[in-house]
């Protein structure tokens, strides 16, 4: 019965050494098939399903959301401004739920979890209810609560995500969320068809651009023995590389055991920059957008100090700062919109290269739980 | 000519080994002329300067700042959300004015900062003010380009701030917001004149209590050493102690360069618990209110973990939880509404005396300006 349950297991892991691994992989498929669940593959039409209330007319949007879920939630806050102008207010779940916030007439909130039974997640969405919010949900799981006690939900098509440390089910809660402020956008004037039309081939086109990021695998397992060998890391990035950034750090806490932190590029010369010296790599998520010439900056600061940048950043963007920059990896140039879809992927694959030469337990790192079921 | 400039240097150190520490000790007396200049001592009551626009009527309030001010906004956030039910956007300067977020009509935007010259700040105000955003800001300097181009603007009353790492301007930042917190509440219905004057009494025995917490220096000395062993330190809060635990943090960093991260207590499960074991401190920061039990569990969590915590928390938490934390320090009882101004002066001196012990240079950290004037 065990050596059954051991082949399970292996079976389960498609000749991957770890779930984390293997999810990693997953994402070119699941990404596609989030894309085509909410763009028609025919017309690259952006058709989300009817929701019973109308989010484009929405005063403004309320995301809660613990973890992983979280960043996502912050780069959606992006895109929903920008794209879309509708007004975006984040909390993280366990602060929400006590905070007693003033919620807006005529509100949408919106709740983000892969499991659909993160408890802080699930008590903020009863507060907001009782607020007379309309409730919207990006969830993973179909049969979960936060999902049955959603006026609407958004599935992600992630698939059963096993291991402990989030992968696929954030950058298909990205893509979901992506699609969904596109429409909105288009809904609200904000953008015009063609715009839409552009985002929405974007969109399409990322299962194949992510794919060729996954064929720098070897180039960052070679990167993650530098990682391993630090005690700290600082990851930057500004607009929606700031999450990015954080969710990088993120990855590489839960597995690593890293004290590895995500910061605000802008925010570095507020106090962070004190701990950069020749120990400290630093990350920096930089595609090329209007933002890049700020980066640059924050770059030149960090390289003036004797850190070790790793930069991840578009071919553009490479060669703006290759003879400052310690090590890099070339992402696809894309869409801004896009960008922190494909990002993703290399930072998970950072942390799990850097996590295996730590020799931890990748799939179920100490202390931690798939779903956080608990205050 | 050198002599006398050195001399000077001294003379203005008072005494002190640094300006940070002579700043440290000021606060009772410059929080005490803060809370004179906003609330009369004879009356009690709060009378804040005529602002030439109505903060009550507003419909949102917006604030931005960076680094050390850009905490005091996020305590702030709680105090107008809570008390005044008033709701509030916050961002960080350095994102605020890239990504052009949608401001609502007929509102306030709040601009902090100690020097009146952070150049992000300055250009978030700018931002604000061209879409027809009534401008205030809170600022220590007060012939500065920030207070020049605001609509109307409260001074703190903190005096010359040398030390780059900033304390004195920090709670005086508190202890204005927070009488214009309690004023807008009160002049909103969302309190009464009973608790408008029982937080008016609470806001003028500040001094008296941060006197008291001052008292605990050589105690902070000593667990400084314990510190100062660290290569990580986690600091924890939940609600308005969340922001003080980054704050915690940020002055760890920027003067010892250890890397310390503040979280927010409830997300401790969603990763960062990972990093816990017996090496690294975890510093708490809970005052007995609403959100104490919830504290109470994650602490446990922590100290499951061998998690060594170091509690700062009044008698009543000490009490409850001296049988599972490894050290702790006793503040004084006081009214929820004024625990952020008392709680940042342990973690400003535990930060102090934990550099001493590096023996960094204090008073200019590496890297770091004290007014920062460039993007």
């Amino acid at each position: 019965v065990k050596t059954t349950a051991v082949s399970g297991a292996l079976i389960g892991k498609d000749g991957y050494r770890h779930y984390m691994l293997k999810e990693i992989y997953e994402q070119p498929q699941v990404i596609g098939d989030t894309v085509n669940s909410y763009i028609n593959p025919e017309t690259s039409r952006i058709t989300m399903p009817d929701l019973p209330f109308d989010l484009a007319r929405a005063s403004r949007l309320t995301i809660v959301a613990c973890g992983t879920a979280f960043y996502a939630g912050l780069v959606a806050k992006y895109w929903f401004e920008t794209l879309a102008r509708l007004p975006v207010e984040i909390d993280i779940a366990s602060e929400f739920r006590y905070r007693e916030a003033p919620m807006p007439e005529n509100g949408v909130a919106l709740f983000i979890s892969q499991s659909g039974e993160t408890l802080d997640t699930l008590e903020a969405l009863r507060y907001c209810k009782r607020q007379g919010q309309r409730i919207l949900s990006v969830v993973n799981a179909p049969e979960s609560t936060i999902a049955r006690e959603s006026d609407a939900v958004l599935y992600t098509m992630a698939g059963p995500e096993i291991g402990v440390a989030s992968t696929k089910a954030f950058t298909t809660q990205l893509t979901t969320l992506a699609c969904l402020a596109a429409q909105v956008a288009h809904a609200r004037g904000a953008i015009d068809d063609e715009r839409l039309m552009s985002v929405a081939r974007s969109l399409r086109e990322v299962p194949a651009r992510a794919a060729e990021v996954l064929a720098h695998d070897e180039r960052l397992k070679d990167l993650a023995a530098e990682v391993s060998e630090a005690r700290d890391v600082l990851y930057l990035g500004r607009g929606a590389m700031y999450p990015l950034a954080m969710e990088g750090a993120l990855k590489l806490k839960e597995i690593s055991y890293i004290h590895a932190e995500g910061y605000a590029a802008g925010e570095l010369k507020h106090g962070p920059i004190a701990l950069i010296d020749d120990a400290v790599p630093v990350i920096v998520l930089v595609p090329s957008d209007n933002l890049f010439e700020k980066v640059v900056s924050n770059v030149q600061e960090v390289c003036a100090r004797s850190g070790k940048v790793l930069l991840i950043a578009d071919r553009k963007g490479i060669d703006r700062l290759s003879d400052r920059v310690r090590w890099s990896v070339e992402l696809p140039a894309c869409d801004p919109i896009v960008a922190p879809i494909l990002y993703a992927i290399p930072v998970q694959l950072l942390a799990y290269h850097t996590a295996v030469l730590k020799g931890t337990d990748v799939d179920q790192p100490r202390n931690l739980a798939k779903s956080v079921t608990v205050e």
